[in-house]
């Protein structure tokens, strides 16, 4: 049978590439608050012996987990053969290490949780610091879907002559990614973290590019303030307003005007969290790893 | 070692009394939300070789039950002897089936994600509709605490000639006990349930009643229309203005006036969710019960 794909809002277009990758059909998922806050869920889409596809991006994920996982439970307690979650953002990636006594080590939590109820997991550039993959974190099968080919793509087509820069230390190997597939160069800057937002970031020599278009690339654009460093320190060494490109554009609060405000040239982001700058579109990439995990093309 | 009791905010009352009961020490828990929508959780004191209590209340579930979930998945990585959950409210308890094709029956989720992480679990009056015990979705011991020899209490104390009113079938079981407890006659009143907020409530002949004080008693109170319903009959028949009891004091929105303007002579809740209508005290006996839990009594 075919799969039967549910989306959460906001996700149409990966919908239909979905549909169209693995010849899905399009499931009826309803979402409903009750009045004291409790989240109710259902599928008005048979799941009976069908792959069951759930699609939900996790930013701001404490409101969004337990719905997600309803449902999922929901499709197996169906008689899904398999129900598995496409993330194009996976949340609570972050929190990998217990970085003062005590501290709760979410992502473990998160991934136990989630765990528990799917069958597989897709996500998009996890942020995996300290951990090799997500098989660290997640005991179901998961696979994720590279940003950096469609980001080369888009700066092959929009950028001349341009420079790499990744902000900070934990971006240089995924940069450095960017770049060789850009065919381009790359520096990465240091970053000194005071807190959630306080980041200073300090310049490398790099005279020999000055004449480039610096392109900060970076994979979570939260805060920004880390970007909005970076800038600062490139217009400061001579060069020109940099393009900044992020994969997940969570921009907290004021974050996306404080980042334009802080004289970036363009501000791009993958379309993994909808929002205004999403320009670079992984949603293809996305559902040709889904259809390779369901064992599925479609015609 | 003794016991180390965290309490998640608007719990000092029931903290100091599990103190009091156990003899247990006042952890500090740090709880902090990332500009992102994560949430971190610290926990800063110690509980390695010790039995950890965590208080949390889940009215509005879904902000509260992944912090939570956090800090007791950090007190058993910590090395507790036990990690356990004191919800005075417990959430997720109405959706205990499927009322229609494909619906996510919540309750048992809620029940399989909490059971992999806590080793048990109190609680005061959970809505046991169709399940004979707690036991049937959690995984882990529980514990329940009536909230009838309190409100039963209470009403001996504050009202005269009482007649207890159950506002729907499912609250008669329920309203007969604490009716005993009272030493007070009793009704059940049948409700017609259209949705979420449309309620009807149709009156038994009670005519040999009409001398006496309605005590309107139910366990969750969230829209409060099954109780306005029951008021507008009550009064109607010919009853004075009801007392309206409720166990857990939800009040969804604007329920709170529009239950005072219905024409309730008084509003009073137990303080299993802190509210302004909080008046019967049930942390002594949630206290009595963790002490058990745990094997101690303070001296």
């Amino acid at each position: 049978m075919t799969p039967v794909v549910f989306a959460f809002p906001g996700h149409t277009g990966l919908m239909r590439q979905l549909q169209a990758e693995t010849g899905a059909i399009a499931g009826t998922l309803v979402l409903h608050r009750f009045p004291d806050g409790e989240s109710y869920v259902r599928l008005d889409t048979p799941v009976a012996g069908r792959e069951a596809v759930f699609v939900c991006s996790l930013a701001d994920p404490d409101a969004k987990l337990l719905p997600l996982l309803f449902a999922v439970a929901a499709a197996k307690d169906l008689r899904a053969v398999r129900a598995g979650i496409v993330a194009p953002y996976l949340a609570y990636m972050r929190q990998d290490a217990r970085f003062k006594p005590g501290e709760a080590i979410s992502s473990a939590t998160v991934g136990r949780l989630v765990s528990g109820i799917a069958d597989w997991l897709v996500t998009v550039d996890p942020h995996l610091h300290r951990h090799a993959s997500l098989d660290a974190v997640y005991a179901i099968p998961s696979r994720v879907v590279q940003a950096a080919p469609a980001i080369a793509t888009w700066i092959a087509a929009n950028v001349t002559k341009p420079l790499l820069v990744g902000p900070d230390a934990e971006s240089g190997q995924w940069v450095a990614q960017v770049a060789s597939a850009a065919n381009a160069p790359c520096i990465v800057l240091d970053k000194t973290r005071r807190g959630d937002r306080d980041v200073t970031v300090s310049m490398p020599s790099t005279e020999r590019f000055r004449d480039r278009t610096p392109v900060l690339v970076d994979d979570i654009v939260s805060t920004a303030h880390t970007m909005i460093a970076a800038i600062v320190d490139l217009r400061r060494a001579g060069f020109a307003a940099p393009v900044c490109i992020g994969v997940h554009a969570l921009f907290a609060d004021h974050a996306y005007a404080e980042l334009q405000a802080a004289g970036a040239a363009r501000i791009v982001t993958c379309n993994t969290v909808p929002h205004a700058s999403n320009a670079i579109d992984v949603d293809a990439a996305i559902a040709a790893e889904v259809g390779a995990l369901l064992g599925r093309k479609a015609v």
